[in-house]
């Protein structure tokens, strides 16, 4: 069991080398980063394709899409007009920075402004390594239920902001929003949130309005 | 990296062992045990109530709770009758044998006759890891979108039921039937599929059917 943990150690460890690489590589081309997390089907592809339609006439904009298998995401950023990576993880539950790093490899930097990273579905793993880039963001969708904050608590702390996604579905499923909010503020006091719905595009406004002013930080 | 690989097949063989072990406990106890798996916010703690409160008059049932943290889903199936044990894995994005292992020496099993296992909302880990259940069910949410099974294969490919949950809320969402049922049958043939709503109580009947039949074989 020690030997176990020693060795989950290092690899963390090794991915914090990466991620610092990452960030430096960022850094350096003038690139804004965000990593994009929240369980299967909250709607990580659909608010990155509204997105791009609102940003990509200020800003030249780039999505890494990270699934288990297929390309449908990275398809639908690129059917958007997004310059468009996918990394295909195999098994792995989430992205890591060594998978971001070989990613930014195949990717013409200097046309870049705003890297969105779409991370494995998953509202538990991707929450453990880190990419490099400046900015977290989770999605949470109204019917997922208002416990997941406290039931995923790991993936809630660590973020820099919150989309609260599909509340044009609030009139259709159980969701106490009062109950969610504090438990979200129990974990990140004072962590912004955007509460909107991809589908009627309600609330993006606010959302576009705190990424570009994070692009352009 | 072949020393990760190593350790990592080291801790999956040990966990067959003890999975081999869980299945001899309930065979010898004349347990049938199944294991729920789904995204975090599919409706396994819902299905779990329903289920109890058909199931409880005639069959003898126990719950096993995984979850990162909180006793909120062994606290709704006490509430609904059960004996109900729950499992913190802390940070881990699955159950395992081991911890089943530990929940089962807390119970009476002589007074049992189903134990449903809720594994951590999770479309990816717990798919790699047997518990010694009899039967694997995985619950699909139609909010979660119609290309689940294309983008999480693993998790499509190894259960032996599929309750498709919230067919109330096909209205409201973007979501075709016939896609989606496309790539559970390439993964999956034949798979035995249960459109319900645990809302509304629409098809309940079929899937209480399968779970009684599975029970008593």
């Amino acid at each position: 069991m020690t030997r176990n943990i020693l060795v989950v150690e290092k690899i963390l460890s090794a991915n914090d080398r990466i991620a610092a690489e990452n960030r430096a590589i960022f850094d350096a081309s003038g690139i804004k980063a965000f990593n994009l997390m929240a369980s299967p089907g909250a709607g990580k592809t659909s608010l990155i394709e509204q997105t791009i339609k609102r940003l990509l006439p200020t800003l030249n904009l780039a999505v890494i899409d990270g699934d288990i298998a297929t390309n449908i995401d990275a398809d639908r950023a690129a059917a958007a007009g997004a310059i468009a990576v996918q990394i295909n993880t195999g098994g792995e539950c989430h992205l890591d920075a060594i998978m971001i790093n070989s990613a930014l490899k195949q990717m013409n930097l200097q046309d870049i402004e705003v890297i969105i990273v779409e991370n494995v579905g998953n509202l538990v793993c991707p929450a453990s390594f880190q990419l490099g880039t400046h900015k977290s963001v989770l999605i949470a969708s109204i019917p997922e239920g208002d416990d997941k904050p406290y039931k995923y608590p790991g993936m809630y702390r660590g973020v820099d902001a919150l989309v609260i996604n599909k509340i044009d579905l609030l009139p259709y499923v159980p969701f106490n929003m009062e109950y969610f909010r504090k438990g979200v503020e129990i974990l990140n006091p004072g962590l912004e949130t955007f509460p909107l719905s991809c589908k009627t595009g309600e609330g993006l406004d606010s959302w576009i309005q705190w990424i570009k002013i994070h692009a352009q930080a």
